[in-house]
């Protein structure tokens, strides 16, 4: 039995996820939401006590006009998931169901609606920030989460169709937004220290889609524009990404015509949390059993 | 200006709600959030204390085979989303790319997953618990919170495409379920009553589709099977449905093969709670900044 399925078995015996008979696809219980909660406060603790983000929370959908502007579908267009729905009238209604009914093809004529699926929490936000004006003199800083999906259906419970992102961003000079990236890799290592599970640091790319893809990932890892915490969630030897910080240059600042108090173009970077992924190397690391966590650990999450 | 219009731009101006450019489809600030946490914890707190429900919480997504066994393609087919993903090759992508480019419909090529969006808390559920096998001999409580999916493009706030409902769940005998209701029935209204809102209780009926689903309204009506709270959110004319309270007979126990202890297809209930709409109905109650409520309900929530 290999670790992947031997830790998602496990999971999926004492309770913590539940089976929906879709790989990626999981319940969680109360057990599991409370270390993501409690994680999430400990990632405010973790925060500059000094720096006031605006908060907002989007819904798991976004606006696919702004979707289709990220240029994601050039990157990752196998991981995106856009939304249809039925647009027929009554008649067209009757065929559906007597093709349900004969187990044919009902999803091809679902038309696709104006939502599709957030990718990163990040990605509602900069058309919408930039629809505001100028950014203030300061920059701008925003504390996101939402539900993420990407399509890549896996037994590995470290890469699910749907989980959730908590997410920094920060917006305004190329200095600003280095700063910020430099400080939270310090402060996402001590973070991760303090529930006790190994860290490294690495340089890393994204998964682009295809041959243009790779190269584009070579450029991304030179230019050292992508780090990510490795945490070992099913494997010691294969880490899985928990957090990343990443620089976007001038990429959605020029998408969305985003630009800093003096007019020039915004840059923007983000430090990513994957909550799932973080409490599954709690699970993995300290056992299946909250109670059984060593003390400090407990004490770092529940105070 | 009309009062749906009104209540929309005001939240929009305070920031409460952030525009996405798509009806129905907004950021949460902050304080709107902390609202909606409140408020699910004074649920707990109005929860029967000796029931002990199993938390449960699913993403916003479920199986496809699922949901298409639970009929909701026969009801509402016009509210459904389903996942589509990009499942092509190099050339396909080019091909997409340029379609992008062209200003084309590039979602045709889109197929579908095996993820649909959730279009009620409770949906993913019933299957999953089946599965389990027979109910143990006091029947079945479940916890849930989710958000969930419904194609209705609307300026109404109280009529969102991505909304969250909480719910909890009984299966059992009809006695045990009926129990459930009628309790939860009462405990909503004091519910709602501590946080200084109006409420009136009604009988009601989903929004069926076509002229058959007319017919289907009416007989839920008839049945009583379907009870709202409705509480004025933006019209005191046309009060808005903020909790419901669901009698399914052995609609789900049928479709699911979910048996009681005693072998009986089990009967199942639900309480759901519209968090947007109730904390809507808040704002437009007592205003849009939470300092200037009344003591007693900031009081109910804040403690």
């Amino acid at each position: 039995m290999d670790m992947q399925s031997s830790l998602l078995d496990r999971l999926l015996a004492a309770g913590l996820l539940i089976d929906t008979g879709i790989d990626g696809l999981y319940g969680r219980s109360g057990t599991f939401e409370d270390v993501i909660a409690r994680f999430e406060k400990l990632i405010d603790a973790h925060a500059p006590a000094d720096a006031r983000p605006e908060v907002i929370r989007f819904p798991p959908g976004m606006n696919r006009k702004h979707f289709e502007g990220s240029g994601y579908m050039k990157s990752f267009p196998q991981l995106a998931g856009t939304v249809h729905s039925f647009c027929g009238c009554e008649l067209d209604h009757m065929n559906l169901l007597q093709c349900i009914a004969e187990g044919g093809d009902w999803t091809e004529g679902q038309k696709a609606t104006d939502v599709v699926l957030t990718p990163a929490a990040c990605y509602p936000l900069y058309p919408v920030v930039a629809k505001r004006g100028p950014l203030p003199a300061g920059g701008g800083l925003f504390d996101l989460q939402s539900y993420c999906f990407r399509h890549e259906p896996s037994k590995d419970p470290a890469r699910m169709q749907l989980f959730r992102m908590r997410e920094f961003v920060r917006m305004g000079t190329p200095d600003q937004v280095m700063e910020f990236r430099e400080d939270w890799m310090e402060r996402g290592q001590k973070l991760i220290a303090a529930v006790g599970l190994d860290v490294e640091l690495d340089t890393a790319n994204d998964p682009f889609f295809g041959r243009a893809g790779k190269m584009m990932g070579n450029s991304q890892r030179e230019q050292k524009l992508k780090f990510e915490l490795l945490i070992p969630v099913t494997s010691s030897a294969n880490k899985t990404a928990c957090l990343s910080f990443n620089y976007h240059q001038d990429h959605f600042g020029t998408t969305w015509g985003l630009t800093t108090a003096d007019g020039e173009t915004a840059h923007t970077a983000c430090v990513g949390f994957g909550l799932e992924r973080i409490t599954l190397a709690l699970f993995a690391r300290h056992g299946l059993d909250t109670a059984d966590w060593p003390a400090d650990v407990r004490k770092a999450l529940w105070g």
